[in-house]
């Protein structure tokens, strides 16, 4: 079985961005907010927005099946406040939800969180509350940047995110670390920000003690950790000069990358760097890079054929393309073996 | 002949700090700011920090010549004001001159500018002019975040940084774009801000069209590009998105990575990906990574081994090693042309 990890509803119907435009366009006269249940949405206008886009192409790859959340770069937690962060967390997830249940066995679903810029990140904790209770949510978005690019939230290792881990290790859940979109005009939203963003967070777990306090808890940090495996050299020299253990002991417990690489040779650097367990396959499709390469033939973010392209033991290519996922997510694992058993 | 086109004044006498705390301690009271002239080092004091640092490791290493500008992480242009930043930059340079001066033929100097948050880049010329035509400096480092981490200025492809650009072409001197201490505590600074700026100002110059109106300009990108070569099928496919020409015609012109990526795999993908002509040879010696990597032996930034372990063609580790770096630094070429005659 392939598991991809990381996928977006990129594809959502036109009426949820005409719901949203309508929430931004009534920030300064909430009065005319639209509700919950002005968004309808049909199954069948599900189906015609996954079917042929992201089901085909995991059918068209090979990929069984895929963690899904809410369109990233639209979390967009910096727009409003908490309220406006909370309808719209809940319709995206609810979204995500259905397509889950559409599809069993093929779309797992992982939540955003309701954050907004400044707002104690505790109060995320009903609506990841209702995700994992009702709706069988297998994971989290956690967004380090809810200003989109300003930066002004505390380091990753800060108490302030502590409710959140505690309720995380609680459900034992993970979070993939996963910024919005940028609306600082210094950083391209998924060029320059999406990368920013995973280097960031990696290495404010390497200067934190965070795992100390939370060692069963687990980040996925996404694209490949940004810029860290090219730079594991210099890691592991900025961890010795911070006087911490070597990464594999103070951070490789509990961090793990995915493989959204988009060429051969970054995925071949990845896996000879980073110790196979830390890695979980998958390729953000339908994402940032949606065309096909004019050198390969093939699609920038077929990442399959570069993970099975790059001589690891077998073994190492059956924990990265599934058994860690399961492994990270214990309820995408729990979830697949009893879709399995209805099944059979 | 290997010349490393990254080297800082890490090392300068504690006299330098010292000044400038007593220039940061003035910021509320100018009239106690310490003059110019305060700050008094000799030529020895100079060469004691020099020889057994910089100098002595040049020479293990078998390094011949270093671009040596001041500390970036002092370069600190968020602190006062643009009269501040002069003030230091002019300190700053002269000390940098000095210890070319001193070792003609192992130093070439290279400039800070006295940039400073919303500022005009224009204000930085005149130390721009009086670097290169009193002192004979070679390149500049251009800070493209002088917030410190709040990333408040425009894009580089802005035109504010226009008469900056017209300047570098006139003088025919390249731009290394490095940025400086963070003060936002999302980023520690060499771990994340520096990385984070090299993505982004890549990435900034793939969405602008810079070098249209900037034909020979050339901007080095330090630390190994950041997460670019990393992410090259990411960037190929943005830039193809975006409705940019190829990489390699859009900005691999004018760009330039340097090699400061501390461990064997990271150098053998830089030089996989980004073409020799683009690959300039450095190793932040001595900066942000001083230890000996326990795994090798060696110090991680000993970026000469992996450079010459990376199985690269004679032409091309040769190019990297000093020719490249000679077309991208005309001066420093002249430099050196002039020096060996004069001991010839």
């Amino acid at each position: 079985m392939i598991i991809d990890c990381h996928g977006h509803y990129t594809t959502a119907p036109a009426a949820l961005a005409a719901w949203r435009e309508r929430q931004i366009a009534s920030l300064a006269d909430p009065a005319a907010a639209p509700r919950r249940e002005d968004l309808r949405i049909t199954d069948d206008e599900l189906r015609a927005t996954i079917e042929p886009n992201q089901l085909r192409m995991m059918d068209e790859r090979g990929i069984d099946v895929t963690v899904f959340s809410p369109r990233a770069s639209f979390m967009a937690h910096h727009v409003g406040d908490f309220g406006v962060s909370a309808q719209w967390a809940a319709i995206c997830n609810e979204l995500c939800h259905r397509v889950a249940r559409l599809y069993p066995g093929r779309f797992a679903p992982a939540a955003m969180l309701p954050q907004s810029p400044g707002v104690d990140p505790a109060t995320c904790i009903p609506e990841l509350v209702r995700c994992v209770e009702e709706y069988g949510f297998v994971a989290v978005n956690l967004n380090p940047d809810p200003s989109g690019g300003h930066w002004t939230a505390p380091p990753l290792a800060d108490r302030s995110w502590y409710p959140l881990y505690e309720k995380l290790v609680e459900y034992d859940i993970p979070a993939m670390v996963h910024v919005s979109t940028s609306v600082n005009p210094a950083f391209h939203t998924t060029g320059a920000h999406y990368l920013n963003a995973d280097t960031t967070a990696f290495m404010q777990l390497v200067q934190g003690d965070l795992f100390a306090d939370f060692p069963t808890l687990r980040l996925v940090i996404p694209h490949g950790g940004g810029a860290v495996p090219y730079h594991w050299g210099r890691f592991r020299g900025l961890a010795m000069a911070l006087g911490k253990p070597p990464l594999e002991e103070h951070v490789l417990g509990n961090v793990f990358f995915d493989t959204c690489v988009y060429h051969q040779s970054g995925i071949d650097l990845l896996v000879d760097v980073v110790p196979a367990k830390n890695i979980l396959f998958a390729s953000e499709m339908i994402g940032a890079v949606r065309d096909i390469d004019p050198c390969s033939g093939h699609h920038f973010d077929d990442t399959r054929r570069y993970v099975e392209a790059a001589k690891l033991p077998e073994a190492d290519l059956a924990a990265i393309q599934e058994h860690n996922v399961r492994a990270v997510y214990p309820r995408l694992d729990a979830l697949l073996r009893s879709q399995s058993r209805l099944s059979s």
